[in-house]
């Protein structure tokens, strides 16, 4: 398994969830601290930080320390793998229809001669 | 939680494992036989069927009998909710980055002036 797969396994795997891609929305707004992130989630500390991990793990949060307090921000690109990988499927998809259009086009048009 | 959100986690899960985005990338090519799909993975019929039902409750794929062949096809518009929720996303955190920037222009003009 290559290491873009693993990327792509990762982040996908991490975006599969409710609890995590609530985390992302709010950090696409702007960096929170893990306390403020966690506010709005009715759920132990250690399951939270274990999403906040998954996150970091497939690169798509990084975390600092600022004195006692640990503050997330979105990973500069996070989405670009999972983007990339998803227009490359559709490109081949609907260049397939447009080949498949075309084709019936000629079709068409022989048949009217 | 929505239906909106139960499908983008069966389809971001589904899209998180690599026999399921191979089996993906050769229908975007165009449809396929169960036992093509399964042809190149080293894997045990009952496994590989697993990870085509994922597919199919993820509604990224649909699937046929043809007399005794079953058919599966990438499902039309597959990857819409998954690649609009990560536009969405982008679009946010990128119009926050602009934000910023103009923020940093109007500062240093101030200070030129």
């Amino acid at each position: 398994m290559s290491k873009y797969d693993s990327t792509l396994d990762l982040c996908f795997s991490a975006l599969g969830d409710p609890t995590r891609r609530e985390i992302l929305q709010r950090l696409a707004r702007g960096e929170a601290s893990v306390s403020e992130l966690a506010a709005p989630h009715d759920m132990a500390l250690p399951s939270f930080m274990s999403h906040l991990k998954k996150l970091e793990a497939a690169n798509l949060i990084t975390s600092k320390k600022h004195g006692r307090t640990r503050v997330c921000e979105l990973s500069p690109g996070a989405f670009t793998p999972a983007k990339d990988w998803l227009s490359e499927q559709s490109a081949i998809w609907e260049g397939r229809l447009d080949r498949f259009d075309d084709y019936i086009g000629n079709l068409t048009q022989e048949r009217n001669k």
